[in-house]
């Protein structure tokens, strides 16, 4: 019975688990000296249509952490939306890998920083009583599952670029939000003025995949330095580099982020017809938020849907995320069940 | 062809690989609360015959980092050999993840602590001038693939109890030094003092897993929200548990650590039958260290054996080390080339 | 001519100057064990009528890391008004020495936390996700010139207490908020809930003398070190003590605040008195913030007062501060330039 | 009564004293920003002959500590002799400003790091598993009063500089290593190969005043802000100026250092001459380390001196400091009760 509670409690795709196995023939050379490894950087050259460089890492909060440690000094400022993944939900991680950086946590509407508020909340470049502004970073798809359009990202880059500061986007949710907009990775990265992405897999059929890439390669000089010494430069990485390869084959990470999209849609909109029921954000990747009314939350919980913590604490809208495993089945039950 | 570089350059085990894919089956709740996961306390706890914690990661470096950080003050001292792989490899992961802590190498023979040394190297308590001393690091096995007798790990033990330290082992390579010994778990490690063990699986079959384990549990409060914000509390995190369970059953483990020591005996008389081979460490688990004749080192390379840069820097002695799969065959063919 | 630039920009008062020439007489032991530091203790613990630890430094940045460093984990949180001292200006110290906490930015009328919005900030104990709530932290008097009523206080201390939190007190202006309240330092501080007090000297007449006071000594256990491993333990620590006596000694400290805090009553009435001017804040201890108008900012400029570059970012109202030694001549040359 | 213990336990000279109470007048920009602070850039370009930048802060462990924070990445090395200061004496300081940098203690006759000991220990560079080389750190005079010659620092400048490392150098007793060579600060300093220079002014005459010199001012980008979160920006910075200021001002430091060192040649020598004494290192600056005959001990005892630590844990010789106010009768009068 599928509960939605999260993309990262599925299972790994066949493709990716069978690259997993086909790794694992003879000795490979360690910490990325594999045939594999050294593979990437092409890989994802060719996919985002420049030369990058890749480091593959095995969870969403190493890459962010890493990604911001890299373009941040101790005495940094990281503009960030407050809802945003590193802000509320790491544990301080980006703060424990850049030594003590400042998170500054502004609103806007739909989960999105706005230019506007972005610009206003740079403040204090050369004064030294100030932590120094240093980066913006964002999610797309984001933590509200709204998606940024090419110009909103464009948008968020000027602002950038106009204080000198580098622009890095947390891709844990990366295809969903590429699939949504039908963009080109180029188109929504570093042609938009994106300077660093964290490349997310594991919610998106990996067993444990995720990925830096440097669209500016000339910024990854401290990586592979920051990366050992946090623990995240695996000994046997020919298997995070087997499951990313497989990742990116055949359009698997496309196909799998349109399932999960469409499926989302889907759930959304049956809820949305729900009497009572109001979304609470617009769905548009994999994750639908929604206020129900007291009888479908019961309605749901009878039926086995584990939904309580949300709906007790009142602080946020329940959350429901489709994946890429997700059936349509899956969906019409849920839906029958609330209705 | 087996170059005996290293035993993290191995596959993993087919068994380890299985639970793997076995685990792979629904949803499964994320970050550790999967049934697996939970699991491992109580299975960990059998093994050592005394309730412990457990926390599971993905890397040596993470293991042991995360371990000294749950033990040590940011203005700690944390000592070890000199030749310890936390002082020497780890690109300073225990001082990013302790905010600063120091390392106080120290020299003993064979790679080992001893009693004395650790006595005089033990100094500053109360002095605020001074770190303070707050922990004992060894490995077992150790970097030098010596083993620690029961009561060597004993006066060490005594050594930082009287100082109100608390020890450290190291155990990347646990099973090979418990094999080595014909010890149990629990002797190896909290009854002869042993607070926190850092349990390896990867170099010995895994795929990708090591776990924290707190002998005494009352020093584990800090230890997941240090990891999580490390980014070292994986999503699927079932996947590491799968392995963990698969390596403890039916004592994998202790078969493959038996298999990787036997070879490095054989290997050992082996090379030491060649004249003007000369071995710099006993071998007493799976680690081979020996200075070679430029003889043999010619012969060697010419068989295509890649030994080149130990012997040039003339830094270290070579290291040649076996694994689970390593077979007579591959041992006898190396000799033969050797000789 | 008086600028009302700031309270630091201000010479110290003779007896503190005297105390500092006195204190140079002949050897005296290093590092805070001369006499007039071992007497610091036990004055303190006087005026506070309580046993308190007293540990001096020299700056108040220094004075808020220390004591939030010894409040906070590294993974802790710090609860904190968004306009607050350390929140805008140190430069991310407390990120520093705290080793990557994270403080919360809260807003509240006035520039002052209010319970309910501290309450509702206090989010995430026991989840491995979020940082930990581990201290709240308010200045008094604050940053806006407005002064906690001692219910005010205690009402922050009863949501701190709740939720197991420890309350810190930035008192780099501490003296303008007890003589504006008229209660005694045991009423603002530990009888009202505070856990550790940074008290300001510096502002108030002293050369460089601030010190932290733990209300609580049990909390004081890494304070020693901590301070040590920052450069704030100074080598000849008596010049530091010598000022904080002189400080403490026949009510100079209230005294000096009294004068500061008349200063700004008679300022801020005069101000209040010019057509169009506008109090930004009410004026509670020796900061004034005012709107001016176009024209009495021209006035002001051409009688050669400083006040541009508050007035062109438009970001923050002028800023108006006097001190232990602003005349009432002063103040009134002021005014008559403004009106 | 002199008790030689340390030139920290000193009084301010006259002339400091003097220049404090002289620059309390009137009101003073903060921060540094005032005319005294402000003249101090061009004062120590004058003594240097080159242009510099200079930090002023009020402890030496600030200045190491900034001053290997400005060099090193937070995953460096920095070389330094096992018995210096910055190893042992500033509870994990500089670990604690770089944020996880390593200190690789070597060691050295006479307490002075040699080129070949310094060759041997560079290692790793370029090595992901090891902390990378950043930095040679040595203090002049050292910890052990004895003293390199130019042709020594020219020598470890070179090792430096074949491996890209910058060259520190700790002048806590600057002046007192100056006046022993009879050199030039230039050459002592970046004549020598020196690029930055922590130079002291608290032991040999100053309350509390440092500086930080930076001989290649574009290494000092990051310096302002680690300051400032440092909490040793102080807001009357005038007070610390004018400290260095008069120290610098008619050769009272070259003065002061004179005195000092003349006072340590006579005890040195009256020393030597008791029987059963032996001079554990050569006496060259202000200090004198000796180990004295146990009816030496016992008569200073009875004389009142205090001696009893160092004896008693027999770790190391006995220490007596000299101090620009050291006269021939504190000297006599402790040799006479020595013999």
């Amino acid at each position: 019975m599928t509960q939605f509670l999260s993309d990262n409690v599925t299972s790994a795709c066949p493709e990716v688990m069978a690259a997993i196995m086909a790794a694992n023939t003879g000795d490979a050379l360690s910490y990325g000296d594999d045939d594999g490894s050294r593979r990437l950087n092409s890989r994802f050259s060719e996919i985002f249509e420049k030369d990058v460089l890749v480091f593959p890492v095995v969870s969403g909060t190493a890459s962010n952490a890493l990604a911001l440690a890299s373009l941040t000094p101790t005495y940094g400022k990281v503009f960030c939306h407050q809802l945003s993944h590193i802000n509320t939900d790491e544990c301080g991680a980006p703060e424990f890998f850049t030594a003590g950086a400042k998170l500054i946590p502004i609103d806007g509407a739909l989960g999105k920083l706005q230019p506007d508020n972005l610009e206003k909340a740079i403040r204090g470049a050369g004064n030294v009583h100030s932590a120094q502004p240093a980066c913006v970073s964002f999610a797309q798809s984001c933590e509200t599952g709204t998606v940024y359009q090419l110009d909103e990202i464009s948008g968020l880059a000027q602002v950038a670029r106009r204080h000198g500061l580098s622009l890095h986007m947390d891709g844990a949710r990366f295809a969903n939000g590429l699939v949504a907009l039908g963009a080109t990775p180029a188109e929504m990265t570093w042609k938009a003025g994106v300077d660093v992405l964290s490349f997310g897999g594991t919610k998106n059929g990996c067993l444990a995949a995720e990925a830096i890439v440097f669209l500016r390669p000339e910024l990854a000089g401290t990586l592979p330095f920051l990366r050992k010494r946090s623990g995240h430069l695996l000994s046997k990485m020919r298997f995070i580099a087997a499951q990313l390869e497989a990742y990116l084959s055949d359009d698997l990470w496309l196909r799998n982020a349109r399932q999960a999209n469409a499926m989302a849609a889907r759930l959304s909109q049956g809820l949305a017809a729900i009497d009572g029921v109001r979304l609470a954000f617009p769905t548009q990747s994999n994750e639908v938020f929604v206020e129900l009314p007291r009888t479908a939350i019961d309605r749901l919980k009878q039926a086995g849907y584990d939904i309580g913590d949300q709906e007790l604490d009142g602080l946020a809208p329940p959350r429901f995320v489709t994946a890429w495993n997700t059936r349509e089945d899956d969906v019409d039950r849920f839906l029958a069940a609330a209705s």
